[in-house]
């Protein structure tokens, strides 16, 4: 059995061969490697974005949130397949920080973006189910960079307004997007605290038919909100603006706004920088991460920390002196 | 020497019994073991702080931020004042992160409070100067509840509008007041980002003279904004009034407020679950602000961070496969 595995199994030379040819069903494999769990996968897949960081193509990277029912799929559907028709080569890809719990993600569900997935020019990859945040987060990043290589020239990464989703997104991207409804007040306190400080354009969505003056409405909301808070990225004012994804308006303005988005930040140097230190934030994260989980899975942590939680809100013990017990024993081991 | 600084030391019995009377300079003291970085000290304060924990009174505490100039020496002096003329006792503390660049806090300044600071009922402590944010953070939780043993009914706890202060307080306090200026907008441009889902209570001090119509328009910006973000405590909605410190106008109806907040909170369970919760976070904060101290103070981690921070920026390495390197690096130490 193993041995017929690995016959079927690509090298690592085969793979970046393949990714860098632009062919779709080696970039499916490639990225499932950065999703598998194993250790040996794990070490494949880091050989192989060494390998392919040089040739990445120069992009820009889109982050899409909203609420659900504000019409993400059907966005990505329509605007998506405008920039295809520009010439552009689209991936999708998707952060969902309730797949765990969900099983199986509903974000980057092909059949909810019909036109988009039987696109040649446009690759769908839903996101990756289980594990922690940080480790979706990771296999997101990774798979951007190996849709960069494979010559996408948009990379949208989509996720819900729950969780921690939007800011692990706006961590990873360039522009984020966010997508609402009519009814500003009513969305935004089943909104997420601080979700309107991270957007560079805010999207009114479903401005069609009927519902045309209330967008417009809502859209002045915003736009007074928005006013009221800080821009989240230096030199750029978050606006927002009216569209219909089913009614296929106000699409090429959005991709107006993000090409102005990224002339300008390009030229003060913005653009750069937030990449550079994205990927250094990245890296800290992960150390964090990964210290914690050395800790709170050393076998005799788990079993004491339970007892100590309770001794400190009883008042038995002070949360100093018994953090410094825990982190000794800890390292200690 | 050390024999003659020992007769003079104050055993943790006489601290005890001299917080419990009320004694203020064995309080002032107690705050000075507290803030030591000596080790001994540092046992000494802990084993102080869990023999006086059952004997803490009920209080309320309350945070208050506001940016430079927004006058919050001013209006601490006069709620301050206010509060004892209620027959309550009030403590003041105050978390300056940037007191360790200025060298010494310009917060819990004594000159800066007056009337407060010759009233007999109040204790007014400056930012404990030098170290970490977290160790600043520990100080002042635990001054906090040395005030509570010493029968302080109403603990203030002010913090300037920048850097991480509000958050920490945030963490650390019952209710939390946000002072304002006339011009919500131009104001909230220059505020931290995130900084108007905190509070509790928004006040537009300087609500006199000519100054009045402005503050009320400005009273009426904030409530549009606050009525659009989400209450950061659940069952309460956040409002904005106006006030003046300097006449002592609104300064009653903020005090009723802050009991109407007291009564309702307590009344759903809100109140002591807070409290639960930030103890319990305050603990797990440690545990990681511990955990990062170990990693990057390591000798071999200080060295070579630098390098590999350099390698992934250039895309020499892949973030994943240099935080494994490190980290195992470390736990083999």
């Amino acid at each position: 059995m193993k041995k017929r595995y690995q016959r079927k199994e690509k090298s690592i030379e085969e793979l970046m061969d393949g990714i860098l040819s632009g062919d779709r069903v080696t970039l499916a494999q490639a990225i499932t490697l950065v999703e598998s769990n194993s250790i040996r996968h794990f070490e494949k897949a880091q050989a192989l974005i060494q390998a392919i960081l040089p040739y990445r193509k120069k992009t820009i990277r889109i982050g899409i949130t909203g609420v659900p029912g504000a019409g993400k799929s059907t966005f990505i559907d329509t605007f998506g397949t405008y920039l295809t028709e520009q010439n552009l080569k689209v991936a999708v890809l998707a952060v969902d920080p309730s797949s765990k719990v969900s099983k199986g993600s509903i974000l980057g569900d092909k059949t909810r973006m019909e036109r988009l997935s039987r696109n040649q020019n446009a690759f769908i990859r839903p996101s990756p189910s289980g594990g922690t945040l940080g480790g979706v987060s990771r296999k997101t990043r990774e798979t951007l960079l190996l849709c960069e290589a494979a010559g996408y020239d948009v990379i949208l990464v989509e996720t819900v307004g729950v969780g921690q989703g939007e800011f692990v997104v706006r961590s990873m991207v360039d522009f984020f997007l966010l997508i609402v409804l009519t009814g500003a007040g009513d969305e935004l306190q089943t909104m997420k605290k601080g979700i309107m400080e991270l957007p560079d354009l805010v999207v009114v969505n479903k401005a069609d038919g009927d519902n045309i003056s209330k967008a417009e409405k809502a859209k002045n909301e915003f736009n007074t909100i928005l006013h009221f808070l800080k821009s989240y990225t230096e030199g750029w004012e978050t606006k927002a603006v009216t569209a219909s994804a089913l009614k296929e308006t106000g699409i090429s303005d959005i991709w107006k706004i993000i090409q102005q988005f990224q002339e300008t930040t390009e030229k003060t140097g913005v653009f750069e920088k937030r990449r550079k230190e994205q990927q250094l934030e990245w890296m800290h994260e992960m150390i964090k991460e990964q210290l914690e989980r050395m800790f709170y899975e050393h076998p005799e942590i788990k079993e004491i920390l339970p007892i100590y939680e309770q001794e400190v809100i009883s008042g038995q013990k002070t949360v100093a002196s018994t953090v410094l017990q825990l982190v000794n024993r800890f390292s200690n081991r």
